[in-house]
């Protein structure tokens, strides 16, 4: 994200030296992400390249591609990693709700509601066949780690719901921009949300 | 709708003769709607143009500016109009939740996904200004008419809320078009919204 980094073009092979020590293959593929992410939410999926992604994390191309292989796969990488959902998912089911608010709303407030969700659902309300592929996917992850925490037999469709209702949270807060949803503060959204995704997953 | 009537151009002081004794004001109007719906549903707002409208309700550009006064105000006739809106919200609020699900559905069902509101969606993640206002009337007209039926002071934020439920399981089942959403048929998906509904307008 820093002009400096940007601007590098440094080899993967010959690194800039002053980073030499800082960028083990770990804190390379964050920077990666961390640019994969600002680059989506900007420029949203269709038009980021992994060239730009790569020049602001100061990496090469090539190594973007050696850690990711694609760009669907970089993207899936920029949203919450399945390890991260995972972390707020396992645990009590009965306090789910209010983890889900929670995680939704400081990860939305993190970025500034730029966030590569928002340029997900942008993406795929204008169509975008790959959007709308890797939109499947995501859902299809979350549901299978949803499925390992709460029972039931129709978990599949409420979990599908409270999808939805985030999806149409954060088309009001953060593509449309007004009413209710986008004046609220994150501690009044948090409060707001979890009774309601209780109601959605814990019937 | 009909090729017939798609390729008339009579103009509105001399109309059609075959079309004369059934082109009442009224009957013009709702075939300007129903033309508006089609045309708005087919290529977005944006690019839906006053004079496609006309061509295909088989009345002059002239009539439907007479009549509607702008695009925004035909796209806002043609969608759910304040009086079919409040014929569902009025009445005993406890019924409240059952009835927005069976005409969120029906409505729906009824244009087969092809619907302004699905075009909206687009048109407003799209970025265009018009729909961003556009919708931001169509909420605050819905509100004023359930505040009308549904007491409690924080009821502006339980119908966004609705509202964005209701955007999300659009967004689910008619543009991503794939999920446990997607694959309900229309009575699976009333007995699935009802309770969500109710929860969240009437905690």
């Amino acid at each position: 994200m820093e002009a400096s980094q940007a601007e590098a073009t440094a080899d993967e092979d010959v690194p800039h030296p002053a980073k030499k020590r800082t960028r083990d293959p770990e804190a390379r593929r964050a920077a990666i992400v961390e640019a994969a992410r600002a680059t989506f939410a900007e420029q949203g999926f269709a038009k980021a390249t992994i060239r730009e992604v790569a020049r602001r994390a100061g990496v090469t191309h090539g190594l973007v591609i050696r850690h990711f292989g694609s760009k669907e796969r970089l993207f899936l990488a920029s949203v919450p990693s399945s390890h991260n959902l995972m972390a707020e998912i396992a645990g009590d089911p009965r306090s789910l709700p209010t983890r889900v608010a929670r995680s939704y709303v400081r990860r939305m407030s993190r970025s500034g509601g730029c966030d590569p969700f928002v340029a997900l659902i942008r993406a795929v309300a204008s169509g975008e066949g790959a959007a709308e592929r890797l939109f499947a996917v995501m859902q299809e992850e979350s549901l299978e780690m949803y499925r390992q925490v709460i029972p039931g037999p129709d978990i599949d469709q409420r979990v599908a719901s409270v999808g939805a209702y985030l999806i149409g949270v954060t088309f009001s807060r953060y593509v449309l921009k007004s009413g209710s949803l986008a004046e609220m503060s994150d501690d009044e959204l948090v409060r707001h949300l979890t009774p309601n995704l209780r109601g959605i997953l814990l019937p």
